[in-house]
């Protein structure tokens, strides 16, 4: 009699790659497979035992791939690619007052920030990013075109004094933010933050508004710190204080606070975030690109501080694509500290993953290929001259795969990039919708 | 009577595109078109005004694109591209000396060189490199392999004391090189140079050598120069000069000298390359990743001395993306300023590609879009998520274009690279004949 094979488990679907890289454990396996069911990973193993004990409608086999947790881009103000390149290589001030703000000013509305966040959401899936966490005015609109294209998102709410189109001052920010939680809750693929826009632009009463409904509404802070010595120049002069010693005695820095930037940090600095437990979310291209200096990663890294990465927005980069980020930070912590071993690849992967999904409180769902956790991934083909040979695929996804070698994008075990295209969107209609946009944009760019 | 038409005059191909930069002048045409024949360039016009005066069997419409010249990658080691990753995030002489070195000592050979060219050939012409200006060993085989895949090439003939697969010492070096001149110089796509390896591997009478050779043969200089402050403290012990100043003393220094890495200058070194002529080139990936230092290419400017960039070897990069080097290359020079106005798009542009073919001597074929030169140009697609909206073509060229926007390619105006794809190579084919020094460079490496 023959022996009764055991029933298979039945999945969703299995996805075999020549190389995983689940990021946590620090390991690379070969031939092995994903098992996923109702979007979560269910299990890990070698192609044939998965294959032995799971069955799927649908499976994917990725021969040349590296598999691998989608990037989660720390930072960015997704609906600025209506910006991109309208004014590059000005000084900031110049850039700020007669291009960036005059635009914002005329033009953002909610239409303005759908239509934006569309074209960031379809740049951003398409080069391997699952994951953004966002600053910007009209979160709901944000919120919504992340949801409908099916990218998850954490969703700042911002709060700043001067007046917008979004809101009058701080405390009609506060409110805006009040009122739209609960309907932002549920959208299952959005998370919120409060997201004070930078110390000079927030008054010590906007930022205790700030901590008191962080506080009753359990919501992580998202803010700009640090990003310039103007900056800490000008709060020395005003309030007698770095900026980053006002944060913690206004009683605002915890594990939950986020801050960006941070190129400016001293002995005393490194000390308030290494005791606070905040993180640093890290956008080197924007600082290099605006001039604003160089946050000091190395450093930041041997105090324990949690550093994830981020594009900023497409104004100041001007792309969002985080294999390119992640590549310039870990290039340029060894430039600037004379160390070729500084930041090493498995560093900056884990910053570009796991460490990010942490520094937003995503760390329980995404950032890493683990049982239990959503189905976010990617697969990079390393079938291309620039990545070959692989004597390690680590190094080739860090050091010298580009975007266009992403040939699929998993969100929640959903595929939203196969072969390289868009499966839920075509980028010529984002594009005629936000050709409207830009054609007024260069307008009043060009006769303010 | 109807008037008769004036007769077009017959060219091999039209290309017409949405955008043209021809780089010098430093302008955007709007809709206009190249005419070509036997590989020049010998009209530019608006594209209504060409396709009345020309006519061509071969016609090409770009509606999303600029055409633009190719790429100068003014320094690499192409046939490096056998050892990319194999040892990342090492200190630079554990990298050399247990990793880069043995791998060499033991395999370098023309069929070595020969594969590995090709595979840097593959990625560089599609990426929209058309030129690279080369240093390695057995020269003749990178010579032929840039020959046979129809990509122009300077290529160095190394010269170093200590002995090698290639050669004994500088003298053998020398003689090889004054043996080999007249056979690559029948090669159309082909000129050369002689490439003394570093002031710290080349003894003075080694350079007196060189210098003799170039000048009764009228060949440039191509070497390594001021890479790491090391280099220069050692010189300074050993010779009590800093290592440019040698080399001006020995008479090597003119315009057609070009200087690699530079990344230590002090106000002396300056005025010295000032006043010799010399070109300088610019690798800020490799520096960066070797942790060598940062070239200081806005002081370098400011002196009127010519700039321009290249990658590296792919050991030391890890990818040969003259696009990515120009981004890197203009942010980082922004960053370390913090000036954001520093080293602007058109610069960098520039740098990356007329000032990279003066800086090898070729500026008079290739470079720029003018009457008369040779048709080395791409094609880039800003019609994707990342370059959209174009306010500048300039700026999506420099900030945002990756390198698989590069749709077409041309040298000397034959098709390298049509939608993307190789005309001439399959990709799958260069990766089997490689995989055979992979294998080996592994185990070697594996088991010292």
């Amino acid at each position: 009699m023959p022996i009764q094979p055991a029933a298979k488990t039945r999945v969703d679907q299995i996805i075999s790659a020549r190389w995983i890289i689940p990021v946590r454990p620090r390991t690379v396996l070969h031939h092995h497979a994903l098992a996923i069911a109702q979007g979560r990973i269910v299990a890990i193993g070698p192609r044939d035992e998965i294959l032995d004990n799971y069955s799927a409608a649908e499976s994917t086999t990725l021969d040349q791939h590296v598999l691998m947790p989608g990037f989660v881009n720390a930072h960015t103000h997704a609906a600025m690619t209506l910006m991109r390149g309208l004014a590059d290589d000005l000084p900031l001030l110049t850039w700020l007052n007669e291009h960036i703000w005059p635009v914002e000013g005329r033009f953002v509305s909610p239409e303005f920030v759908r239509t934006g966040t569309e074209l960031a959401i379809a740049e951003m899936l398409r080069g391997g990013t699952t994951t953004f966490n966002d600053m910007y005015f009209f979160p709901e609109a944000a919120a919504l075109s992340a949801q409908d294209m099916g990218m998850r998102a954490h969703i700042g709410h911002v709060i700043m004094d001067f007046p917008t189109a979004y809101a009058a001052n701080a405390d009609a920010c506060l409110q805006a933010a009040a009122d739209l939680l609960p309907r932002l809750r549920k959208l299952p693929l959005i998370r919120q933050s409060l997201a004070p826009h930078a110390p000079y632009t927030v008054a010590d009463a906007g930022l205790r508004g700030t901590r008191e409904l962080a506080e009753a509404e359990q919501l992580p802070i998202h803010m700009h710190v640090h990003e310039t010595a103007h900056e800490v120049e000008e709060a020395l002069a005003l309030h007698g204080q770095r900026p980053l010693a006002r944060l913690a005695a206004l009683g605002l820095l915890n594990p939950r606070f986020l801050a960006v930037h941070m190129t400016q940090l001293d002995a005393d600095d490194l000390r308030i975030c290494r005791d606070s437990g905040l993180h640093i979310a890290h956008c080197p291209e924007s600082n290099l690109k605006l001039g604003s200096g160089i946050a000091p990663i190395v450093r930041i890294r041997q105090q324990g501080i949690g550093l994830a990465i981020g594009t900023d927005g497409a104004a100041s980069n001007n792309d969002l694509d985080m294999l390119g980020e992640m590549r310039t930070a870990a290039l340029l912590a060894k430039g600037i500290s004379n160390d070729p071993t500084a930041f090493p690849a498995w560093e900056a992967l884990e910053a570009a993953t796991l460490d990010g999904a942490e520094a937003i409180g995503w760390g329980d769902l995404t950032g890493s290929l683990e049982i239990g956790k959503a189905a976010d991934c990617i697969a990079i083909s390393l079938d291309h001259p620039a990545t070959f040979p692989v004597y390690d695929p680590v190094s080739q996804v860090v050091y010298c795969a580009g975007r266009d070698q992403v040939t699929h994008v998993w969100v929640e075990g959903k595929i939203r990039i196969c072969q390289g295209l868009a499966m839920d969107w075509d980028a010529s209609v984002l594009f005629s919708r936000a050709q409207n946009w830009v054609k007024r944009i260069r307008e009043r760019d060009q006769n303010p």
